[in-house]
């Protein structure tokens, strides 16, 4: 009976993007809400305005991070789904679970940004970032096995999907590894990373 | 006359979906808000962060078993949506009743996070969950009395849809009912049920 | 050359849907953010919670009005975009204004919410539902003089389009005149007019 | 092994289209979250709501101003999109790093709003929609070189899209410049641009 409904249930793959997108379009926006104007009393003229902003710089770095994070996430979701035929139940449940991670990511940053030196921070992004790559990489897995891939995709597609994840996360778990050194460390070579996976294209092959 | 625009309005299935897709990825992502980052002044090293993290935790699982709610009914909604041919404008409204309580479900999860031993705060939460199933089954009914389902729909399909929502609807008021011997057996036996929802289809049948 | 650029912008209606869409979703839900869960320092025991609860209720049904008030207008504006074969520059410029309206209502709600017995906020409130109406009504006199309206449109419905909105203005009006007697007439009649607007189909002809 | 994954990421323009249109819809309405309710311990009578509202007008004109900037964004974007075959994985990351933009947008209008005598607010209002015309301008450029527009765009087109966006950011850049004489001429000349482009096209040619 409960296998009768989970026949029907979730196969729109529309349904799911139109999903996704909304919430990485929210989780996206709620990020910049930390982004707070400074205190009016304490200005009182151009300068103070100016060191306020100022002041406000690493702030939009973990913020510019955690865009660029979920900016990554999304490309490559969307590229797992674009490949897919249809999706069912299993498909779909395994992409909510990505998205509760996606929507945990603005209270990551938000602790990221409040305590930048502490390794507890660090850890708690990183094990963010390790369950968004874990679920898409399941979900690859799931659909590749069961058969709700296009029929038209390029042999080489699947294995580079699966390589990109395992790249990617192996940079992150090296960048937290960085820690041991201090964690702006690691900020900076997960921007790095971030960096390059947005920019790679434009550079010469 | 009021009838003759009734006729004209309300009728895509797609803009129906987009904006509950809309609403639901709104609501899981607010249900977010909620989990605040420890005060900067009450954290002093690692060890204080750490302490103020696993204090989270218990806010962290209403946030879950809230967000597997919302997954569950968004999947429900998606199976009828999915099988529709057409709406009309008494469906777009019982529709836009379901969002009211989808939109409602943050403040709910809220109120049993912040009292989670009250069982004023546990009827609230389930009242919402019972208002969102009784909906949902209103709307199947009136969809298939009023001929807006497919054609080609699988005889046993309708009434699977129905039993399913009986099904669980009768978990969670049997998992309310615990509440007799404390709010927390009643949180447990519905954080399994829907657990069970949403990984049934993994389990060997 | 604006005229060049013109001619090319602005001429579809799936994104502006997608637009409105996503922008009703979001007023809509942001409209419950203003139920706030009892402090707990002021619950001590079930009838407190209980109690506090109950005095939530005149800002729930604030709430339940206005998001009737958003579905109304939801449904009207899907009805309109549903019968246009193509947009223009201006005719998305109109529905850019119309969304503006519903991005105030959040606020309109909550100055009424928290000014209920005020003449001004009543009048505010209603300023908001009427500049809603207004640009609704303008937004479809421009698409029919234009020929932005798909051939295949049943002759009645431009004109029911537009009584339709002529209709529920007046009942607004209306029931905003009953403030001389105090707000809550107004209120109440405003409420019953939208619920006969949201039943309407389900009663007998 | 970069490359290939990038061949087949970022490719769907309706998926690029919907997070736009998400991350819009969220930034319009959040703008109007930083018009707040006046307190209720101020207000004794009519007169004093009425004052109250009043002096929330510098606030919404602020808000106006954005939300026009920001539909002059949406409908320029749109534009691009709906003239372009497909997407890839380069100009995916153009139209996020846009979109990063976008969801500034509200701590810029606040920033505008809370310190609008101060030259430095008004310096970084104009940085924000400097980037965004940047960008698309950017955008635009590598769409056409890259032969992802669409094969039957009018030869006026792409020429005409990009005169459009550097007058518009001459315009600001000269109402910035105006500021010389104090911000508030900067920010009126600013909003009669904005009006002029949304609505140009019902002026006489």
């Amino acid at each position: 009976m409960t296998t009768a409904y989970n026949q029907i249930a979730g196969q729109s793959v529309e349904r799911l993007a139109a999903l996704s997108d909304g919430i990485f379009a929210f989780a996206m926006t709620l990020l910049a809400l930390d982004l707070r104007v400074p205190a009016l009393e304490a200005i009182h003229n151009e300068h103070d305005l100016w060191h306020g902003l100022t002041a406000l710089s690493p702030r939009l770095i973990m913020y510019m991070m955690s865009f660029l994070t979920l900016g990554i996430f999304w490309v490559g979701q969307q590229t797992q789904l674009n490949h897919l035929e249809r999706s069912n139940i299993r498909l779909s449940w395994i992409h909510i679970v990505f998205l509760f991670f996606v929507t945990i990511m603005p209270f990551s940053t938000a602790l990221l940004a409040e305590f930048t030196v502490y390794r507890t921070a660090l850890l708690a992004y990183w094990l963010n970032i390790l369950c968004l790559g874990a679920v898409l990489y399941a979900s690859w897995g799931y659909a590749t096995r069961s058969g709700l891939v296009k029929d038209d995709i390029v042999p080489e597609v699947p294995a580079a999907i699966k390589r990109r994840i395992v790249m990617a996360q192996s940079s992150y778990a090296f960048g937290v590894l960085l820690c041991v050194f201090g964690t702006y460390w690691s900020i900076a070579f997960i921007v790095l990373v971030q960096l390059y996976y947005a920019l790679a294209p434009r550079l010469p092959k």
